[in-house]
């Protein structure tokens, strides 16, 4: 990799970590990735044709999105690529190179941030240089920024070398936070035909120099939004008149945590954003909250899913309100598979930068990834989630995260050389 | 009152107290009563022609029945009678005075013990002077075997003296602890023409010498007998396989408790009973517990009821389990008539050891004499419940409950010269 | 009452009513009050020479009110009052009329708007007429704006007619919604002389042309703010390390619903504005409530909020997390005096539009002038509180309540007649 | 082993089996071991001898352990072990064979039967052969009985054979149900010189002629009794002046169920045993329940205890009810040593009707034989706890539990063979 293309990931990460956009409203990240590439002279695929739009999961309402949609606009995004994605965002990018007799390659990545507010420090680096991100409560607190700048500089780096004569095929994912990208985008054709598949993460806890061949085994993972809706009364003239959606929140909360374990191996259960809003002398009629569960196979997943929809629907029964649950994201697990792991720690061996090598380790969080990777399985590809250290004191999704930019051309080119060599 | 009716009013309680049978087994207590008042010409109306039997609420298990026909066999009850009862306490017993040109005025006494063991100290009555029970876990311990010794007292002083030409209606109420008994006799059709109704309670914490005319305005109440039934598995082993039937109880106990007060009057809600046998190495699959509902009204009763049923069974829908309920027992609320408490009044002021009437005042407990009352006062009858003082230093229900036997025969002679008047 | 001032009165109201200022932000409104009052040679007592500083309630943060200042400043309220203020809502103003021979009597109102947005509706009359709210998320919802003009009123009649030769103090109360600003005032020395006390209500459920002459025996509330604290850990990575805040949260709310009723009398008990910011990946770590509790007397208030104070803090302990509470709000009860009550009936009788005259009346809510009417009670005066009727589609705290306005000029002669006959 | 033998270990099993002991009340069987163990010239430890007062968990009150002294005296139990026994049971007997320069090798069975009343159906062998329980609600349903009669032919077997000149000590474990004997047997001193250690079970799911030759990492385990009490009051007359258990134990149920789960590794938790005796019109006063805790580790199993101790209190706290927690059992986890177990492995080899031998495995349940185990692994010896397959069709604790006999002399035989080879 050449050093102005080091300099233009570089820029590129910086000017994506200033304007981050939260799930489904990467409207401008989109844009300015699908601008690029088609001057490359790659097939795209944007909107309804990237991700199922039907399958979407944790979809903010519509004023939401045509709001991120003109801000995007006026922030830069070319009409073009707008008026393609269609209120709808997500990037499927091809291209085959040289006689196209070589496999085809799929390189997946994402683009959201979190919504959360950027620390403003003066020793915060992105504050500092200047980069900070300029939307209140979005930042790239997750490195997601620097993943689609290594998706566009293995377009520039395959560009520009030789040794590979297949299909590259770049998902530039939507919406990973919450899990709710990954299962619409793999519900498309595009992965039908690819034989190999690459995902990458920067940081996870490891340095930079370090490279992880196959991260796998994250738990499954389901969200699930419930609100309970009954009946306001005043709390001193006529409690009885009242449907009590707190109590019902509150019996679901108290009996969500007592699921039991499993002998079958690990599950999770926790409840976030919960929201009471009345006044404590109305009988409480409203109240949100997002559900989150987890196992380690997806079938201790949906057993929990299941189970947690059976407390918080009795919960509502309980005390005679209404309740409605959607699921807000969904993730999978997945094993890596051996042969592209072990194609990826032996190009990692000859990028520059590159000074350890894990071959396999089971990964912590959970990753939406994981419904491209088993797709590619199920149709008989091969498929691994790479991590690429990033160092930086600060743990992701905190206001203060960072990473450290020496690890974008190394990402560059171990995915690169990786395809290269499949 | 003549001295010897007095001391075989006396000897009669003593009987029965000795012999304290248990809601729904008062066979022997029913058996002797029949047999006297046949003697004396009554007309009878036993087991299922004194209650409806399907109306019955409480009824203990067949084998305890039929163990409790054996038992008053064994202790004297004669035989005819048992044979008449058929498996079902209770009597209704009728006789016409005089030219018969008088009211029909009804009396309603109980008959049933408690499920608690009578002291055994030396300086317990009962004890010193041998009439202590002799049935462990049975015992008058609220003085229905006083009430029924009444009843019987009322047919001798009225066969004995003149002042009464109209008819005379017993009804010996069984089950009255837990309200179990109350709702069956009101099914049946011997109240249709009872014009005046008295029914009597000794004690309540007012002194012998002292009668109120008419207690009045219970809590209605109602009693819910409840069974959680899951699936049991090994808590080390494989804790997901069970079916959890002590989270739903302790659900159901925490949200029984929660139920919103309710501004047109007092509720109350109470859980006892609770039994979990499960070892702690066991899911626990079994829980049975009771809750008692009230209110001021029968509505408001009835309002907490359905909300405990709702509470109870959206309980077991959250852990999967299955649950039975049943009720255990009722009352109802009354307000007494005018008349017939004017009537009780002044017929006590010419009663010997009376000192002091009290015209009316609001009764603490439950009662299911209540359903007696409302069914003559539907029908256009006058009814009131009357006190009958007996000073006793412990309460009502505990192990050394005793009642003063000078207020036996005030009890008669309260209740003959009201039925004289009417 | 003349038809000028009738105009201006409702004028005044309007002016408020577009100008809303939630409790202890009424910086605007006690600075107009203060500036007219001022012209009419009454005495003014501002800021912390009105109410305790100390024995304030559910005061907002500091910045919210020095934002209400600055808001204040903007919307013309005359910068020598904000100035006497200091920060501090609320008004004592007196005059002596005549020759100052008669009573000392108190009229109370109060000027708090609620913390919600109005209606925008067409049909709405004060969009229709152009005056309503121009302050998101705050709202005369309640009447207040009415009360404070009438407050205005009675100094103007007082100031117009003759008849009144005694001292009138004007207590314009802060912060009566939550019951957060009636302790502090009669925590001040204004009330000790004052021999007959005022106070008044529009609405309540009572049609234009009708006056309750005593309002009594409100509920007697109390108001208490809880924050849990726990520790934020990965729900996924290391649930065990988090304490859980909305565990301890929802512990609380399921029993604080289960406190027993009371034998003496009504209770009341709920939970509102539950907050648990934390997204559903994260242990919940902080999470805000408020509760209220209410009895109908202050023993029972009190026994309640010291059992929900138990609860809330076992609540924390069990699950390891810190808890901080304070008060909010908190009224009392109280029975209004038979001669001031029939002295206000006697003063409506002589007024136009009165068409009906209540003797007395229990209240359904409760309310902060108790603190002020058993102040002056405890001094040996006499007090009441008045409801003037005030016909409207809507209800009290509803986003499209409103006044008829027909009903101010009858509070301004109800009040001002009583204090002349007093 | 001789066939004679072979038949007395039967009938020992049999005579030991219909006469089953719960835990702390195993004085018959401790007795007729010892006599036997006496006549065989073995050094007896007995009572507070054999175990730790002191450090015993879970014991009987003193009347029932008196009780099951004068059972075991009429029940054929020689008189001078009794006595020496005083009230505790279990036994230590050890002898030295041959010139005594062999290694001290201990061998751990236990003693006590489960309280549950065996099947009386006529297909259950123990009735059709005659030797089912004649102790209502104690039964043999986990095959301690077997173990107790494989560690007296062991004795017989050596003290037949030649081949072993070390120390043989027996370790007639108490208690094992529940966790409660281990502890206080391994804190004595007879375990200091054990250089290998041998413990047994038959059955847990293997087949006859199987011998599992380390089974290990059972999971840790801790038993907490657990009584809540209160004040009664009337539930309609007075609710408030009840302080409620049974809230206190709900709440407890509900939180305990809801403790995180660890990403440390495995954790358990469950509740049985509840009993809330109260009368449904009676605000509960007295709860009694029972907690188990589990973990992979001790530490982990520690931390559970401590949270579980916790919620208890808090949940008492929270209705001002007093609690009192005591541990009723504890077991810990352990690994079994290499080279003990291959010489079990290897010992069985040459054994009569072994037919598989599976070298390690992990064990489901928990098991007090831990802490034996790892007091002889802290003291630089060697340790494994042998499984000895035994087919039943029905489950361990159930009703219709048995053991095949053909697994007796098999257990004998491996044992003894390995403490020839050790």
């Amino acid at each position: 990799m050449s050093d102005s293309d080091n300099r233009s990931v570089v820029d590129l990460r910086r000017d994506l970590h200033a304007y981050p956009e939260a799930g489904w409203k990467e409207f401008r990240t989109t844009a300015l990735v699908a601008d690029e590439l088609a001057e490359r002279d790659f097939t795209l695929h944007l909107g309804d044709e990237a991700v199922a739009p039907d399958e979407r999961l944790g979809v903010p309402p519509e004023d939401e999105l045509l709001a991120a949609v003109e801000r995007a606009r006026r922030e830069g995004a070319p009409e073009e690529y707008l008026e393609r994605m269609d209120g709808i965002t997500g990037l499927v990018a091809s291209k085959t190179y040289g006689d196209g007799t070589g496999p085809v390659v799929g390189v997946r990545v994402d683009m959201d941030a979190l919504e959360r507010t950027e620390a403003q420090d003066d020793d915060h680096r992105p504050v500092d240089e200047g980069f900070v991100s300029t939307h209140p409560n979005e930042m790239h607190a997750c490195g997601h920024d620097g993943h689609t700048a290594i998706g566009v500089g293995v377009a520039r780096e395959l560009d520009r070398g030789g040794g590979f004569d297949g299909t590259l095929k770049l998902f530039f994912q939507p919406a990973e936070e919450g899990g709710r990208g990954g299962l619409p985008m793999s519900e498309t054709a595009h992965l039908n035909d690819v034989e190999h598949l690459v995902a990458i993460h920067l940081g996870l806890g490891i340095e930079t120099g370090t490279v992880v061949a196959a991260f796998e085994h994250p738990l499954s993972n389901a969200k699930l939004d419930v609100t309970f809706h009954g009946e306001p009364s005043h709390a001193g003239g006529a409690p009885e008149e009242g449907r009590n959606a707190l109590q019902a929140a509150a019996a679901a909360i108290q009996n969500l945590y007592g699921l039991p374990r499993h002998s079958d191996g690990v599950t999770r259960i926790n409840v976030g954003q919960v929201r009471s809003p009345n006044p404590q002398n109305i009988i409480p009629e409203h109240v949100e909250m997002r559900v989150e569960v987890r196992g380690d196979s997806a079938d201790l997943n949906d057993s929990m899913l299941e189970r947690a929809r059976r407390v918080v629907s009795a919960a509502a029964d309980m005390h005679d309100v209404d309740v409605q649950t959607g699921l807000y994201g969904k993730t999978t697990t997945f094993a890596a598979d051996t042969d592209i792991a072990e194609a990826v720690a032996n190009a990692a061996r000859d990028v520059d930068g590159v000074d350890e090598i894990v071959a396999c380790d089971d990964m912590a969080g959970s990753e939406d990834a994981s419904y491209l990777i088993r797709r590619v399985q199920e149709n008989g590809g091969q498929a691994t989630y790479v991590g690429i250290g990033a160092s930086n004191p600060y743990g992701h999704h905190t206001a203060r995260f960072d990473i450290e930019e020496e690890s974008l051309p190394i990402g560059v080119d171990v995915v690169s050389e990786t395809v290269r060599r499949l």
